[in-house]
């Protein structure tokens, strides 16, 4: 867009796609269990004088692919100009099928593929915007509502390690009693207070018995459990009933936007997704259907940090409330969730994170610039722009393991079948 | 909020509230008659080194006194932080009742207060951070998504001049041949490419008979006709079906939501608002009842510039087309609405703007700075802020000319009564 030259020139240099990986535990899920290594898509977006602004997505191959193609149409926009960011990506996948390379294993498929691939350039701008203006992104979102984000504690199932390796330093977890265990060590080691179960692993009786004996063990920590749609709508609403007075939310309790409808009409516990309602698509059927009562936002598939302003805003205006999902991450989008999670009025519960599950040394910011945990929470920032610093030889590193790992998609199912080959990820499963 | 001291620090020294009146028309609508002078507000938010932001806002005295309670909480907030400048808002009017201070003369009740008087206040802090920034306005706002804004001419039945005063140099426009002579005035003046008369005065046929003659004077010309409520849903449906081919969207044809609804549910011509669906807590009604297929968007009354693009991402999701509206106003709100709408991409038609009626020389804003009109539109100002400059000596003459004209409120009706004692405002009048 030509305009006077009236105000200093930002434009884009060069764009950087680097795909990355680091290790991972074999945490259970209802697609099957995590994997050695998890795959992240690092975006580098450069300008001519070394100022550079960073995104973090997924890795999977047909993601890297789109970004790729998005990054080869950038240079010479202007960083701030958004739109023209947006519009760029819509002409690089003005062909596309918008088919696969979702990053979430079969768990979140009816993201928008334009706002998923979108998402880690607009952060990456929104870093550099800040560092040109001497500003955190919290400030560019419209300032801070709160200086400290809590989180809440990730509790999984897991195999003590993967088959054929060494138990890892967490151990198995089957059982209610492993998973208390595992509790406490979150809680003594980040501060969390509150905590998430990943269920839909054991089946609804096992876990809520996990959860109960939670409840036992931490009085007035709110607990939320997440089954990923594990159950048929009366299982739902036998479990719920059951765990109605001790969970703050229950998400995924069941398969699609009508069933969950059902469940919340039942009015026993909120209802939460990320799996039913991942884009604006959605929302009109789900805000007729009152089908959810929490939808846990994501700037990964809901189109980076501004688009997530977006469904706030919508969903303060329906009276919908907001949680926040996570995906294992780097400290990039750590830190992003974290400006995000600031600016946002209408978030009311803890965000979730994966960070206990990763080796803080495994990753491409810098230690000295990491965002630490305190109580369960982090400081925003108020250093410019994010607020982390790349650190070259650790990208470097972590892109070698990517080419040496052998993996291009994350596969949970498939990984699942390589110890039980007969593993079904169908659900409702119970 | 306690914050590393990590960027700079932007702190607002002191805020002024400087009413101000400037020469109006008598131009006709539902509930009366435009008085003889605009009453505005003029927000000036300075830091401590003479950098200022400018924001512009109703001038009824109950509004001026909230701005008033405001100001005075704003010493020492952060211009980045605009949840900060939010809170300290509804802090300011946390014992208001919310009542009265509109600005619309009764045509628009329903609005915000908090949003309301929030506007200009944010207006003010987006000048100022573009000013620091060195970024225009639209660039904070995520963008330009066109770089000229078009308005529409705003027709208007009128009296040819003020009781007991010369006719002004509009002269008379009582009929349709009136109507069309007005338009070809602002059609060559202006450029305007879309035109928008205000209805509710003559009644239905005869301001049917105005649109025809004008689509026969200019058969390409999008048209829009505005008889604020003025009818009855059957005398809505008759008089759409009417010029069905003729406009592009009828706006408030009847009164209430439900009455929108009923219209609407015909689908002879989109329906649009600035009346019944005016605040954030209208929205679900709004939406659940299909009552309209266009919301006009006003940053006044919406909350302001972002808030705004909330408004535009809820419209987006649900498939609700955006225009613009406006009443009288200054250089100072005609630069917010240019950026505004530059920056929304979901906005469908030309903006409104009373602009032509007013004298060009009379405002606040320094006459280099003045956004010129263009084939009916304004180009996008790159310069940083807002793009505009404050003519002191002209907020001096105008503030001046506030405290001599005698009026403390908009208030259509009573001056209409001045003239025609038996006057009723009621609605639907035909």
């Amino acid at each position: 867009m030509p305009r006077p030259a009236l105000v200093d020139s930002h434009l884009i240099d060069h764009v950087e796609i680097v795909p990355v990986a680091f290790h991972d535990k074999p945490l259970l899920n209802i697609a099957g269990v995590h994997g050695p290594y998890v795959l992240r898509t690092i975006v580098i977006i450069r300008m001519a004088d070394g100022t550079y602004g960073l995104g973090e997505t997924y890795g999977d191959a047909q993601h890297i692919d789109r970004c790729r193609r998005v990054a080869a149409q950038l240079r010479g926009v202007d960083v701030f100009n958004i739109a023209a960011v947006h519009r760029a990506v819509r002409a690089a996948l003005a062909d596309d099928p918008g088919t696969g390379g979702h990053g979430m294993s079969g768990m979140v498929t009816g993201s928008d593929t334009v706002d998923r691939v979108f998402s880690p350039f607009e952060v990456a701008i929104l870093d550099l915007q800040g560092k040109i203006t001497g500003r955190p992104v919290v400030d560019l979102l419209g300032g801070a509502f709160r200086d400290r984000v809590p989180f809440s504690g990730y509790l999984f199932y897991k195999w003590a390690g993967f088959p054929g390796a060494q138990p890892d330093e967490w151990g198995e977890a089957l059982t209610p009693g492993q998973i208390v265990a595992q509790a406490h060590r979150m809680v003594q080691g980040w501060g969390f207070r509150s905590l998430k179960l990943k269920g839909g692993v054991l089946g609804p009786d096992a876990e809520a018995e996990t959860i109960e004996q939670l409840r036992r063990e931490f009085p007035q920590m709110p607990l939320r459990l997440d089954p990923n749609g594990a159950w048929t709508v009366p299982t739902a609403m036998q479990t719920i009933e059951r765990l109605a007075d001790v969970l703050e939310y229950i998400e995924d309790p069941t398969v699609g936007m009508d069933g969950l409808a059902e469940v919340a009409r039942a009015g026993s516990l909120p209802v939460a997704t990320n799996m039913y309602v991942v884009a604006f698509a959605h929302l009109p059927e789900a805000i007729a259907s009152k089908c959810v009562d929490v939808i846990l936002s994501d700037h990964h598939f809901w189109g980076g940090l501004r688009r997530s302003q977006e469904l706030n805003a919508i969903c303060k205006a329906f009276g919908i409330k907001l949680s926040m999902h996570s995906n294992s991450h780097l400290g990039i989008s750590l830190a992003a969730m974290v400006h995000l999670a600031a600016a946002t009025d209408n978030l009311n519960y803890a965000c979730d994170t994966h960070w206990p599950w990763k080796d803080p040394e495994e990753d491409v910011v810098d230690a000295e610039h990491a965002l630490p945990f305190v109580d369960g929470s982090i400081a925003v920032p108020g250093r410019p722009g994010l607020g982390v610093e790349l650190d070259e030889a650790r990208l470097a590193a972590m892109n070698q393991l990517y080419a040496e790992c052998g993996y291009t998609e994350r596969d949970d199912t498939a990984y699942m079948r390589s110890v039980e080959p007969d593993f079904d990820p169908s659900i409702p499963r119970w």
